[in-house]
């Protein structure tokens, strides 16, 4: 969660207040505002003003404030809290979060943690499953109900024992097992019935109060299992316009839900991770990142780029005897590691993000290389005659203008055939293909462009000089 | 929008039956499956076919289907249609889909469709927004009411004027003016009253079926205009975790809602497209497209970065005398260049993403360029030690090791800067930032990282042969 610039301003404001001690003045400007925004302002500001802070705050607004920061900023800020504190505040928060901030803790204190909490059973479960698959991003279902009920009764029903809304998206119809309220925990929910429908709440609005819930129940349902990929949820939900998935286990017992507005932040996440990998960032970097978390975030991926580019070296060097001779080799070497590189990069970066949307999976290896391949034969075509036809009209030799020539088109059957290999490879062994493919993709077409191209130019050297 | 997997699969089935001529039984299975899906095969099958099939379909769920695609894929599906059939098919459609598709047709064809169209009084005012603006992703609201009816006669008058409920999300509340039902149209909503509150349907349900609207309304209302860029929209949905934004005019009458499933659809293609334009890829490219598709999105790029290259090569040539001399240069000179760019583009990169989600904006450009150049003189200082140190391991020279450590901090000085100016220039005279920085960050980090590296190397000549 990152400050839209209207808040970045603020938070000058806030910190010369701070300075001047008025900590109360700034807990009312903070609670005036959206959660969304005064959990960015909170989030920055020194830790004693953030504990005074939140010493100020009832629970419940603690609670909303740290939903709108992901785990390792909430972790951060809660930090001065005691473990009684930090409980009180947990129970208020939604389950999916209050497991995402214990899955941060060391085990002592989240086992604490549980012991104080009034909602430990339906958030304990959660911990079960990786943060990152449908169970780690799902609420408990609450909003269940008998088939046989009416619209009307339906709606009484919710009246009378939900207050709380902010999650009601859709009733879940359940066929056997007790509609239960609020308290059902994810444990409760498995001794129950099975999910047959759901009804949206325009539905119910517009049904006629007499009507019964299966008349009006949406029937073919699309749901997921607890253990799939969040992105996966993601996608289905996207694809067919839903605003909640339905987390079931293999007899069809609804688990949890997960909803939109957690969708829409997984899929913005998901994006940002996806770019910065491709550029070779970790995903933690964030603009204006302290210095050493800006330099763990870069460094790693710049030292490992500096061996690949070493190892490159060494394969120029091998040909040292034949630039000694044609010097001009070494302005056009670049060229056709560069252009290998780049269209490798776009090879690859095509297949990362069709994987990443679903669009294509590992079955389709061989379509996918072939296209490429295609792709990469015609480009190494034209691009090759281009710059054996730039080279000639400048340097007057037709070897040489031959040599590059070929050597560009070798150099993009290169790139065609590491950028498929290469992310479809990192798939295939459970790595995201975002990560590393841009190092190991551009290092190919370095080595082998440098090699084939100074390689030729060596076994022709003699009409070069 | 592009097919999962299964979908993709069964396209050949349906392919392998069309070759048989089961058309019928094709439309069938269409029918069966969900317009995301079936919009997917539709669009990938033969023109003949796609006619022969829409044909078959009734109008409304061929708009189903429709609104599943782009604007460019919805105009090839229709080709076949005749005006009188489109504007037929035109009406059934939600009107933000009818407009996008009107706006891809000549001036002509499109007015004949609005002369058709029983609807054409709701979606000619969307035709003036431009495609990426909130104005352009709207749809006319429909459901608004007075602040003073009761949450029970308003669910009664919901009930009574609207069948069709799949764009409530929330009711919006006016005062002064009538409130309207679904024949309003953007022109009569202007003649209309203040946009005053929204009522979520849950809080619809759960309240007291005898209190007014304005007591349960919410006031605190986030709205943008027609004129705003979706995206932003598309930001304030997902911050505030709404179901649906209202676009008002100066003087806050509502002129339509966005809506979150169309918002999903958003920030999934623009991260698409950020992510394509990265790596130098025309967005319209997708996994597959036909060769002349994938060259057209692919090849100018490569055109560009062949010119840039062959500048730095006449810079490296200028040295040839040099290199002549001391060849290991030629094989040293790309360690240089590539570090600048890979630390270049993991700058640009994050301050595209960053621009890209409201984390900064132009004002910020000097607090950003503070800390680029920070990270930049420490990922120069640490890295040209390293690289100083292997060079003096390898080959002996302190020098040559000098030379090439300082070259490196100077090219990492060089990444920092126009890593930050690039994309921020591009913002400043309002061109995406992505678009194009990839190239103009490696071309200035090769050119000067070449003419830094090998100025040096030429002044210490005399110390490096």
């Amino acid at each position: 969660m990152v400050a839209p610039v209207a808040v970045h301003r603020l938070l000058e404001r806030v910190q010369s207040m701070l300075h001047r001690g008025e900590t109360r003045a700034v807990t009312e400007i903070l609670r005036r505002l959206h959660p969304a925004d005064s959990s960015d302002i909170l989030y920055r500001i020194e830790p004693d003003a953030q504990h005074a802070i939140l010493q100020e705050l009832p629970w419940e607004e603690v609670a909303d404030v740290l939903e709108e920061l992901d785990e390792e900023e909430m972790v951060e800020v809660v930090q001065g809290l005691t473990v009684v504190e930090l409980a009180d505040v947990l129970d208020e928060m939604e389950p999916d979060m209050a497991a995402d901030l214990i899955g941060e803790l060391d085990d002592q204190t989240a086992a604490d943690l549980l012991d104080e909490m009034e909602t430990a059973a339906g958030v304990a479960p959660l911990l079960d499953y990786p943060e990152d698959s449908a169970g780690g991003i799902m609420n408990s279902p609450r909003h269940m109900l008998r088939r046989d009920m009416s619209a009307g009764q339906a709606m009484q029903f919710l009246r009378e024992h939900y207050d709380d809304a902010h999650d009601l998206f859709y009733l879940y119809v359940l066929e056997g097992g007790v509609p239960s309220i609020a308290e059902a925990a994810p444990e409760a929910v498995t001794e129950q019935g099975k999910l047959v429908g759901v009804v949206s709440l325009r539905s119910l609005i517009l049904a006629d109060p007499a009507v019964k819930l299966e008349a009006i129940m949406e029937l073919d349902l699309l749901t997921a299992t607890a253990d799939t990929d969040q992105e996966e949820v993601a996608r289905i939900l996207a694809r067919y316009n839903l605003l909640a998935v339905p987390i079931v286990d293999d007899e069809d017992r609804l688990l949890g839900i997960v909803t939109v507005d957690d969708v829409v932040d997984i899929i913005e996440e998901e994006a940002t991770e996806d770019i910065y990998r491709l550029a070779q960032v970790h995903e933690e970097a964030v603009i204006f990142s302290p210095l050493p978390r800006a330099i763990r975030a870069r460094m790693p991926w710049l030292v490992v780029n500096l061996g690949t580019a070493l190892v490159s070296s060494t394969v120029v060097a091998q040909f040292a005897g034949t630039i000694a001779a044609v010097a001009i080799l070494a302005a056009l070497m670049p060229v056709v590691a560069a252009q290998g590189g780049n269209a490798g990069n776009q090879s690859m970066t095509i297949i990362v993000r069709s994987l990443a949307l679903g669009q294509i999976d590992l079955k389709d290896f061989w379509a996918v290389f072939r296209h490429e391949l295609g792709v990469g034969i015609l480009h190494g075509l034209a691009l090759g005659a281009l710059v054996a036809a730039v080279v000639y009209v400048w340097l007057g030799n037709l070897i040489l203008s031959a040599v590059i020539g070929t050597a560009m088109v070798g150099n993009f059957l290169v790139a065609a055939v590491v950028g498929v290999l290469v992310p479809m490879t990192l798939r295939r062994f459970g790595v995201d293909p975002a990560y590393g493919s841009s190092m190991m993709v551009t290092a190919s077409t370095d080595i082998l462009g440098f090699a084939i191209f100074l390689g030729l130019a060596s076994y022709f050297v003699a009409w070069l000089v």
